[in-house]
């Protein structure tokens, strides 16, 4: 088999601890390409730029080897790896490791796995990673073999179609981790607050802030998972459509009424 | 009853056509508080702003109405005008009229969607319309009583718990509207280019451009509902969760591998 193309992207930027230890983890299993975002881009979500132009810039060429960064969004510079660096589809898209968690509902805020989405929608394999530990000097110590593991398993098995998958890896030594766990996407959110100021000039400005609440610790969530040392595997796919309300809806009388 | 409380944003900002439109109909069903991005936010997703502050400022305040612009995303003026603007959650939040599609796989980069999954996830019910023009001189004038119609359906009947809707309606004058058709999200994609240009300091630069494939026109689908110009109305939630893998990835034998 030829070596395997792999891209390689996140939202924390081009420079986090996280996606270096991901690069090490991927560069011994296939041709590593690199393309991510210049600065962090936490909670851009599956932002695109359409209002201002794109940039690359080389970083890194060795052999099997190429770095990229770029002035856009976790999904563009999915997008530009594959179709302005490689040009074609890789064989597998990578995104991470995220500095801190993407379980639960942080999905949907969450630009490290938008990129995960956006290749899926494409029709790439990809796979998204996190741990739990917003920290910039977090431990990534833990994670080399998981991670490899799940990243052969993807490469080997392929993923059914229109199928990616959320990984998040709880922060905790790595004699404490008790194994993978495939599992659904809690049922959670994010408890607001706007932070209130006043600004020199007498004007009021607002920080975002907030604490996240679980309502949903079913032993089969990624939440139940995280709390008991399990590294979650959600698989994960881009269809809104909430089926089983579809039955209830239709049953509106709305075209008698218009 | 009551007056109800109606939260409405939009992503094409607080000027767009669309968003004029969305208020004139509403603003009969209710008490009408406005908070709106202060500029266009196509293509922004469900990005949050976490690392700038937020503002406010006030534009029209009347008897039953109020109306603000932020600097935000749409999501953050959904979240500014429940938690700072109103204190407390409004009975519905609508979002739009979007100049332009967000039928299909659209929804996934669609800031209009956005702010509805956000109230959606907040417990509030939320609807998001679509009007498939994507010019500023759209023609809004075949929808008041449709929206109406629907704004009204979910007033009465509420939302099962977790589905907001998304609203798509076909560009075409008001007698050749065939009537409202609840349906599932079509498979689809954008078909993406970078178009490559050079700056005049030689250095190159990229502009994002596509066009839509749907590969996907089954009579349940909001794509075929649209081209046989019904409105699409298509149930959401916000469980990434492909329930359908969890079994196939959950027989690879990853745990015995590390």
């Amino acid at each position: 088999m030829n070596k395997p193309v792999i891209l390689i992207t996140n939202d924390d930027g081009i420079f986090a601890p996280g996606i270096r230890k991901l690069i090490e983890v991927a560069r011994p299993l296939g041709n590593v390409i690199v393309v991510a975002p210049d600065s962090p881009m936490s909670g851009m979500s599956h932002a695109i730029t359409v209002k201002n132009p794109l940039r690359l810039r080389k970083i890194v060429e060795e052999e099997n080897y190429l770095e990229y960064s770029c002035n856009g969004t976790p999904v563009d510079a999915m997008k530009l790896g594959e179709q302005v660096v490689i040009g074609k589809k890789p064989d597998i898209v990578l995104s991470g490791i995220n500095h801190g968690s993407n379980a639960s509902v942080n999905i949907v805020y969450s630009g490290t796995m938008a990129a995960v989405i956006e290749a899926n929608i494409d029709g790439i394999p990809a796979v998204g990673f996190s741990l739990l530990d917003y920290s910039h000097d977090a431990d990534f110590s833990a994670v080399d073999e998981f991670i490899r593991t799940i990243i052969l398993n993807v490469l080997e098995n392929g993923l059914p179609e229109g199928v990616a998958l959320n990984v998040n890896i709880p922060a905790v030594p790595k004699n404490q981790i008790k194994g993978i766990k495939v599992c659904r996407q809690a049922k959670g959110r994010w408890e607001e607050e706007f932070d209130a100021r006043t600004d020199p000039h007498n004007r009021e400005y607002y920080w975002l802030t907030g604490a996240f609440k679980n309502g949903d610790m079913d032993k089969d969530t990624d939440s139940w998972a995280l709390a008991n040392n399990y590294i979650s595997v959600v698989p994960v796919n881009y269809d809104f459509t909430a089926h089983k309300a579809l039955k209830t809806i239709s049953n509106w009388k709305m075209n008698n009424q218009v």
